[in-house]
């Protein structure tokens, strides 16, 4: 970022103290992908620890059958393909086994000694069947990156895999809309999309390895949802077997279709426990033509929060993203990526704001006027502003590389939590405060906890506390929760933002779902899956 | 128009031959809405055709009790106020009563005897809960705008009419986010927001007289649903209330909450058969500060087309609506109105083109660039662009007076579509070329078709192919029935893209709906509404 240009006529007139920004439009390219390093995914995952023994209270259901080598069998002869079966029942797969029992955070594993990849609905149909029948319990797994501990086994599940399901079907320049098997990977689907001038209507860090139907099974969020909105507004059909082996053919390509329930809306977000989504159809926007980011330091939540309104009202209809990330998260960066601080000072608070449009000319001149208000009126204290496609990623691996430096110093206790807006940081000082007061955070290596963080996604009010500790520690874990629930629940926040509920957060439902909705929901898992064969220990 | 400008430079440079366009943004204020005339509203209802006539495969559901003078007693006390039951069964109130028995279409009448208004949703939950003891039928009614028939009874059903519920509970500026009893009528919330700079996500004609509860009850779409997405995307929360009377608070104001399956989604157009949504949580954009219209004239749907893709490609993020219009459509409300036309020449077809954005200055040039594109390839023949809020509002009524015109001329065969784009106007042909050949349409009181007419919202590929006859004719019905249903069918299109199901389209699901689906939504309504009181002999 050494290089930047002086000042716009526009700041200058502003009289912003350190002249840093430079202002160049740059061409559209997606965001390199956290790509999960050989090191945390070949790791022996054996190391892990088994989920059943992190949470005693999780029982094996005992009405659920044993799977026996005729199963296997049955299974084998079903699915045809060599590579569709791995069978840890009659042989010994446990080292091509264990990467589908564990998650990548080395947080969660299972005991499965089966695992499918059934290549198309009619497989899954036959598969889920056969196991409804024979009351086998079953996890539906995409590319495994949730956070949650929602696509690995607790027991012996068996784990019914996506991947050979990674066809694109069709894709019409017209209206924009993708239709594309379960299994397709995010990146892959988004890099066919930028081939035809569009975009893939979300994006987040794990994009390199996440299946396409499981961000919608989960209903991810991500990076850009405050510009192109939710799933439930952007998927326009689904196809998904029912437990009882139904083929749901609800995979339209209607924009608008008032016919009835919108059943498909049930499956995203419901995390695999009522069926499994085998294609999705999904509207996709035009890509944009220019895209811009600039880096923020700012001394104040508050003055983070002006930014934003600021931004939301001058940037408005190009506005793509708004990240929060604090000060601790970009030493944390720092330390692990040994790269040089974009900025020449250190603030308690940084921004990434990111516009997307379709004219390069006016983006810039709409960025130009909103650096000028937010510099002149002090509510930015330095800044600086991407000039060409290698700025562009350095600067956004100053919010993606979080994740990876915290999975470098040890364990970390993740809440993916929504606040209202003024609130948002207030989490971060309070549970750093206790955490402090208890005697629990500190620079060397008696205290547990090496580093309470905050970033997130300002423009949806979503934020991500992580505590950092040297390893997984029980009386940390029990200083945080419920006490983190709790104060959430004092302001009707969510518990899970974006992450879902998996093994993690399902006991806390009732913190941000009063018991009616919890009731209901019940009922609906019993109306979909009688046996609680999908994803059992799980969600609700 | 006549005051039309001349030519920017721009226009100049792409030698059009006509110039007409002139270019000025103009400050937004809202559409004035339709306004359901008083000599449409008050005229003696009792000429409408009863729908138990109309349809007289549809019979009382014996299983139904009879509303009797203890019921009404009962509700009387319930609901305290005089003004919340319009009482027909113990006294002669049929005048009172008739406008919530008939549609503002007249073609829809019930034999409703009661109307109750709760005032909010523990009335509610008051009143279903004795019906469903009861066995009482229910029809949920709010601004009464329909077009199938789903908001008015058929026999003796009881009316909940939501009128009484409209206050505005809350809006914070900061996340846009406005919570809203579901009897509050559509331009009230958005005149609301307009003093606090912000907009409803959806507007529609009947938005004077229609209920936001209404509008997400029935997933209505509009005229900016191309801009501001679907309500399964906007709305963040519900309140309803159970066939049973369980008060469903789902009334969360956050932009992401994933903890649990998303069950408001459900009540998004299920059109009252499932609960009674008494309050809405809603996701509102910032106002637009510029708000520009054009009208186009185009020698063909081929044009139409490629100006639709112009249009999405070059005016991109600040596209809110594109609109088309055939002649027929447009002489009609050039007969009605006695208005003189936008344009001089006349066309087979005509667009309406509206920009919102944040910079006048920049969507000016947006649009002047894509005018340049459009007229100079000869794509747009002749064009008009609104220079000030008089012009804005009389280009819109082109559009938005296409109904009203309609419903002087007699009875109108509507059919509310999504095709596939390339085919959109296909089916107008198609069904003028059939109705004509079968000797229906001509210009004397001989023939019973007058018009055979297609609008509709272009960039949702949302058609409204309206029949207009003399009187409502069963052999033009027959012939239209279910004609066009298999003709949509073949392209998988929708028989109903936003007006939903009502009496009009219930039985004609299977050509939009497979069977699987249709027994899907089966199960669901009898989990929720086992007795089936709510809102019988529509929907499913």
């Amino acid at each position: 970022m050494s290089s930047a240009r002086n000042l716009t006529a526009a700041l200058r007139r502003a009289r912003v103290p350190r002249p840093r920004l430079a202002l160049r439009p740059i061409q559209f390219t997606p965001l390199t992908a956290r790509t999960f390093s050989a090191s945390t995914r070949n790791a022996d995952s054996r190391e892990i620890k088994f989920t059943s023994d992190a949470y005693p209270n999780l029982k094996r259901n005992p009405n659920f059958g044993e799977i026996s080598a005729d199963d296997v069998a049955h299974f084998k002869e079903l699915l045809g393909s060599q590579s569709a079966v791995i069978d840890g029942v009659t042989t010994d797969a446990t080292d091509d086994i264990e990467p589908f029992n564990s998650d990548w955070m080395r947080k969660y594993r299972g005991h499965t000694r089966l695992v499918l990849k059934p290549g198309n609905a009619q497989e899954v149909s036959k598969v889920l069947k056969y196991c409804n029948e024979r009351k086998l319990a079953v996890v539906p797994q995409g590319g495994n990156t949730g956070l949650v501990g929602g696509s690995v086994p607790v027991f012996d599940e068996i784990v019914i895999n996506t991947s050979r399901m990674n066809q694109i079907r069709s894709f019409d320049p017209a209206s924009g809309v993708l239709v594309a098997d379960a299994g397709v990977i995010l990146e892959v689907a988004d890099q066919y999309l930028a081939e035809h001038d569009h975009l893939f209507p979300l994006d987040l860090g794990a994009k390199g390895s996440c299946h396409i139907g499981g961000n919608v099974s989960t209903n991810a969020g991500g990076l850009r949802l405050l510009r192109y909105g939710s799933l439930h507004g952007s998927v326009l059909g689904l196809e998904a077997v029912l437990p009882d082996g139904t083929i749901m053919d609800a995979l339209s390509t209607l924009r608008k279709n008032n016919t009835g329930y919108d059943l498909k809306q049930l499956f995203i977000g419901s995390e695999g426990t009522i069926g499994l989504v085998t294609a999705v159809s999904i509207l996709c926007p035009p890509r944009p033509k220019a895209v811009n980011v600039a880096y923020f330091g700012l001394e104040s939540f508050d003055h983070v929060q002006k930014a934003f309104l600021a931004a939301k009202g001058q940037l408005s209809e190009i506005l793509s993203a708004f990240e929060l990330m604090d000060g601790r998260s970009q030493s944390l960066v720092r330390e692990s990526t040994g790269n040089k601080y974009p900025l020449e000072g250190e603030y308690p608070f940084y921004c990434l704001v990111e516009t997307s449009g379709s004219n390069a000319e006016h983006d810039m001149a709409k960025l130009e006027s909103f650096l000028e208000s937010v510099m002149g009126d002090g509510i930015v204290a330095d800044g600086v502003l991407a000039q060409d496609e290698t700025q562009f990623q350095a600067l956004w691996r100053w919010r993606e590389g979080i994740t990876e430096s915290l999975s470098h110093l040890g364990g970390t206790y993740k809440y993916d939590v929504s606040i209202p807006l003024s609130d948002l940081y207030l989490l971060v000082e309070d549970c750093k405060a206790r955490l402090t007061e208890m005697g629990f955070v500190g620079d060397d290596d008696s205290f547990p906890v090496r580093a309470v963080v905050g970033y997130g996604h300002m423009g949806d009010s979503n934020l991500h506390l992580n505590v950092s500790v040297r390893q997984y520690n029980k009386e940390v874990e029990k200083a945080i929760e419920p006490w983190v629930y709790e104060w959430i629940q004092k302001r009707k926040g969510s518990i899970s933002a974006e992450h879902g509920l998996g093994v993690a957060k399902r006991e806390f439902i009732g913190y941000s779902q009063n018991e009616t909705m919890v009731k209901l929901m019940k009922q609906l898992k019993s109306v979909y899956d009688p046996n609680g064969i999908m994803n059992p220990y799980k969600y609700i």
